[in-house]
């Protein structure tokens, strides 16, 4: 079984009650409720718990992180972020949603300013799948449609994915490279666009299970942890005589 | 014309014999005399000089920036390390040498240990081009030979490369991506293994000749800054009546 | 002095009167026009010319071939396509344009079926620049509006690009990777989207600049043919005793 | 369960006492015992056999296709050559093994030569797992050593793999990129080195574990067709006057 715990910062629903009113229990909650079908054994976490809910023990024991944030990124502690960013090295998957691209974390992992254009504007997003075969995209068919979503555009600064699994239309223009994975150390990252807190996009069953997808493909590798350091030569070296 | 400053920690060549024998003037010296002919505005910098040798007037006036250190990574300061990672987002090249792989700027954009095992036994290396049209391996022929150089051997701890250039066979029996680039905002990288300080790898004609290609690979390209934050559509949206 | 050839079945400007108005001289004339001012050595082919115009001297002598296609497709002998594709994995460079998705040299060269989504309503499209540090980017800004073009929609049954430079987004709601790389042997191919035979597309500046660094971007590297089949060893074997 | 098909061209162990000796029943009964406590379904076809023992029937059945060929290459038909790469656009996976890189299949899959250096000598190859993360690669140690095995050397003459797996070194000097992952349409592809004829190296349970890794990472992607052709626009074009 796959432990997976979702961290939200929490904040939003506790203060504007336009989110309240889409999300009363939170995001984490409503993120919950819609895995939980999927089998995994679901944790939450939150900013304002003792060390924002991941404790060296909470995070050993997690598979993967989920992680939504946004206007909180900077009460994250470093501590915390170089907590994580050593997990996701140790190979803890890391889902990052929405407006997580300007955690602190993910900047962490990517080495880029991870900065956008944005608007608000309640505009269509259309998700394309451009990685049929990729298992983050299993069951789902050619598009995906949210009929009012917060606009993410290009340039989105971030390395070049691994992979491109989703690409999102915007009614007023812009593009987006929505659905996007990275590996850094033995862990795997999956960055997915929608969820914007003031619609009602995680209620919605097809991102749920492009959520639950990539739980599923983020999870750890088995396998030993990394060996490095001063070793000896595998194959007996000839005497070269160094000048 | 290209400004390219070179930056050693020049700390092996004051302090042991052995590195001052093969590299009198430092390796910074050996590497403006071998870039010399290809036609670039070559300066150097080195780490006890003020701010490193890297004040914001010498990164703003550099082009692509060439980084060796080895022993006293952790003296470089956090500031300067901020400063190298900004100038490379907004579009300034980097290749990092040899050791250089362990450096806070490159391990501040990869987002990964960069970890790697080592051995030094003075064998030796050949370096395999595998990507022949790429602009890195312009003039270099299917393979260098390096007779005595420190291994370097997978796995190396780095995320994916955008792009695989060459890959190094050591006689005890390792393997390793030794040519490799990244981009990371507007600026791009190259990470290029050979050049341990005990031997005389940067006199060699290829090496420098690949060095060379990799900072007319990674000058800056043309083109305004970068655009990002709110924005307004750039096709007139219908009137959606937002939920 | 960059040699081009730019290749165009040439039909539809001979039977649709539509096509004519835009293209009285065809596709080829308007291109080649455009890129004069870039300096290269152009010359134009065509269908109907003995060998389709790409005998094995005009190849030879060719360091970039610009192709469209569209409605003749199957007229192209596989004699030539041949040709043509060896070629591009000795070392030429291919610009491979619109409709010339489906043409049997870049079928042959992508290994899979090039297939698409595809709408003809005049809608508007924009190109958003993914990868600004990119050579076939330069000097382009952050989006290029087309008033009126064929739509192609994701998704595009190409292998994943070695590079993405530009996404569309279509007014009607889809996307496609509209600037895609790849490269084949010694050869660079560069996908570029538009240019339906209906709209002045090829007369814009910014289209014709994006061709032309993609010539730029393509052409041949220097350097000697690639070396295959038996080799001695580079370091001696021990006598090994095979079992 | 997974359905596989093994497919080997089975001459040289009807001609040549020396593979006999490694391969009484031939390369496929081998790889076929090995795999079988994977759980597959398992199924072997040869090159005599009526239609290669690749009928439509058996192809549509088959999840995975596994393919051993060196010496009659040429004689596997042009027509279920184009059936194989159909169906590995439709979805099916494709293991190709060895000197299986001058199969027919896999040029046209690769749309590249192929070629490679290569040397008989029974010199040892040593596998580094180079993305220790990847499916692939579950199980695997940081290395895994072959006696005495063919080498291969770069340049290997492919597309630039969508993930690199495993490289090899060999004691000549040589590197080789040994384990490498494509996608044609909805199909994966996985080309692994290791397997000449004259070697036991289909009997080391590391190669075995290896080879149903691929398998299980290659299996159809579930989900439905992908849509190609004419569309309606998703979203409503406003009335854009076509000039």
């Amino acid at each position: 079984m796959i432990n997976v715990t979702i961290w939200n910062e929490f904040v939003h629903e506790n203060i504007h009650d336009e989110v309240k009113a889409v999300y009363p229990e939170g995001i984490h909650m409503a993120l919950a409720n819609g895995l939980q079908e999927s089998g995994f054994a679901i944790t939450t976490a939150t900013l304002d718990q003792p060390e924002h809910g991941l404790s060296e023990g909470v995070l050993n024991q997690t598979d993967v992180l989920i992680w939504w944030g946004h206007m909180a990124h900077d009460r994250v502690s470093d501590e915390i972020t170089a907590r994580v960013v050593r997990r996701v090295q140790e190979g803890m998957g890391l889902i990052v949603l929405h407006s997580g691209h300007f955690s602190k974390p993910f900047k962490a992992l990517m080495g880029t300013s991870c900065d956008l254009k944005w608007r608000e504007a309640g505009e269509q997003e259309i998700l394309w799948n451009v990685n049929p075969s990729h298992p983050i995209a299993e069951g789902i068919d050619a598009s995906v449609i949210l009929e009012h979503e917060e606009m993410y555009g290009e340039y989105f600064d971030i390395p070049t994915p691994d992979e491109l699994v989703f690409i999102s239309n915007f009614a007023g223009g812009e593009v987006f490279r929505s659905g996007c994975t990275f590996r850094r150390g033995r862990g795997k990252i999956f960055y997915f666009r929608p969820g914007h807190e003031t619609y009602p996009t995680y209620y919605k069953p097809e991102i749920i299970k492009i959520i639950a997808n990539g739980v599923k493909w983020a999870q750890p590798a088995a396998g030993s942890a990394l060996q490095f350091g001063n070793v000896q030569p595998v194959r007996a070296l000839n005497e070269v005589p160094v000048v």
